[in-house]
């Protein structure tokens, strides 16, 4: 059991997004758990489960479907892409090992090369290079870098593929742990507090391990986001992440409007906000009658 | 799939808790997933999942072990209890119908009176008088006024079994929705605080839906307990009741030193304290990564 969380750049026009749901959808053994879309950052997420076979094939037909519908030279959003389909996470689930979802990931990003004429990065745990461990990283300069640059910089070889973008852009294909993209929305119109608010909070800059944080505008004009990505919620919960930017915005007058997944979270990651919460001396996954029925069910 | 939480007579002794515990494991397609001891309640409660045959086998020799190995003549504890096997609930997992839980009580409640010579009365979704359906009147006067006025009154006389009471005392055995057993630790040696907290938050009292309170001391001398039954976490959910009782409390100068979860509770229920606690707009069960690969695992 493994999921495919792919990121395509488009959050606007419903019939894009519903066919490539769809092309997801097509294939027997792979079901799409979630879609997660957002206008202002122009971009959908899908969360797509099952076991290996069957989600390297959705993953595939949902990338061709957006290479065909999405072109990046028209494509603006607020979040950082390089793709029609911008990233294409592997993920294991329970007892999988992490050797199977960097194998998907060399395998699915070759054929995304070879069928679809696309230039691929392999990054997270399916990095073949230091530097492009980390998506931030590999994203710098987006599309309009990988258009200008890709052909005469050596740095941007891609790992399987031509040395040219199309208008379906480039796609980083890789494995990685289970993460929680979580953002806080802070009821005030300043995005500059929302940055610096992630500058203080990502690991990058010193700050808590394990996060990614950016500030975002949103479609709201009151109100902006601190948008994360919560790689190890066992060393940073997203209570504390929580905490710690409401401290941070209360410091400056502003408050807290609402917070937000982007896709699904492990039992784990939420249980653990109640536990921090609501100061249970003991409570986990353990705590939830779903997890038993899951262990017994896979039995 | 169902669930069956009986409740023992017995928070000390370890070897007589194992000795029940391993009676319940003993049958093939029933899973003790939970136990959770007291010594000042001088309670132990048993989490047993599974299909309804081997589940209700588990609970009835769960039961005839206690009848042996547990006395209420000497049994003393803060918890109101009338038998060795106080009560047995049969709870609805997922697609189960409740009609398949109160027949199962009625079928393990007949057994219970037949081969263990025990009084049974019927409680919950399974009662047959109306004033047996809430546990807390069922209980009135314990086990010792069962010894004492069973065989004369007829308000007390058993749905099955005998109208007397031996050192296995009577049991309840009834039929109802997942609740949510879950107590509130006050940083005070006041009982009278966790008392006056539990009569205003208590439906029964006018308070709030579905909750079911009592004040109890703990085996710390310095601490008390509000000790809840939330039978309907959609109408009165963890969070609100932790805040209601965390006000209360700070009106007095006291602070809450801790929650704590009796046994097991449904995903939505904990997900629904970091929805409320961290301002999510939305965020359910559905929001849960094992929430989906139970699905796929059921279908």
């Amino acid at each position: 059991m493994l999921e495919c969380v792919p990121n395509f750049s488009e959050g606007t026009r419903g019939s894009v997004m519903d066919a490539i749901q769809s092309a997801a959808a097509s294939v027997e053994g792979a079901r799409v758990l979630d879609r997660h879309a957002d206008a202002v950052h122009n971009r959908m997420v899908l969360t797509i489960a099952g076991t290996p076979g069957p989600v390297a094939e959705a993953a595939f037909r949902a990338t061709a479907r957006a290479a065909e519908l999405i072109d990046l030279n028209v494509h603006r959003g607020v979040h950082p892409r390089i793709g029609a389909t911008d990233v294409v996470p592997f993920v294991p689930l329970g007892a999988t090992s992490m050797q199977i979802c960097v194998e998907l990931a060399a395998r699915v990003g070759r054929r995304i090369a070879a069928e679809l004429d696309v230039p691929v990065y392999l990054y997270g745990e399916a990095a073949r290079r230091p530097e492009r461990h980390r998506l931030p990283d590999l994203r710098r300069g987006e599309y309009e870098r990988l258009k200008n640059e890709l052909a005469s910089n050596p740095d941007l070889a891609p790992d399987f593929g031509p040395a040219r973008v199309g208008s379906a852009g480039a796609t980083a294909v890789g494995a990685r742990l289970p993460l929680v993209a979580y953002n806080v929305t802070l009821a005030t119109a300043d995005l500059g507090l929302a940055n610096r608010i992630a500058r203080a909070i990502r690991e990058s800059n010193g700050g808590l391990p394990g996060v990614q944080a950016r500030g975002f505008r949103t479609a709201d004009p009151n109100v902006v986001q601190v948008s994360m990505n919560l790689l190890d919620t066992r060393r940073t919960s997203i209570w504390s992440v929580f905490e710690r930017i409401r401290a941070a915005a209360a410091e400056r007058g502003v408050s807290v409007a609402a917070s937000e997944l982007v896709g699904l979270a492990p039992a784990e990651a939420l249980v653990d906000v109640a536990r921090q919460s609501l100061r249970f001396d003991r409570l986990d996954a353990e705590s939830v009658i779903e997890t038993h029925l899951l262990e017994q069910a896979l039995d």
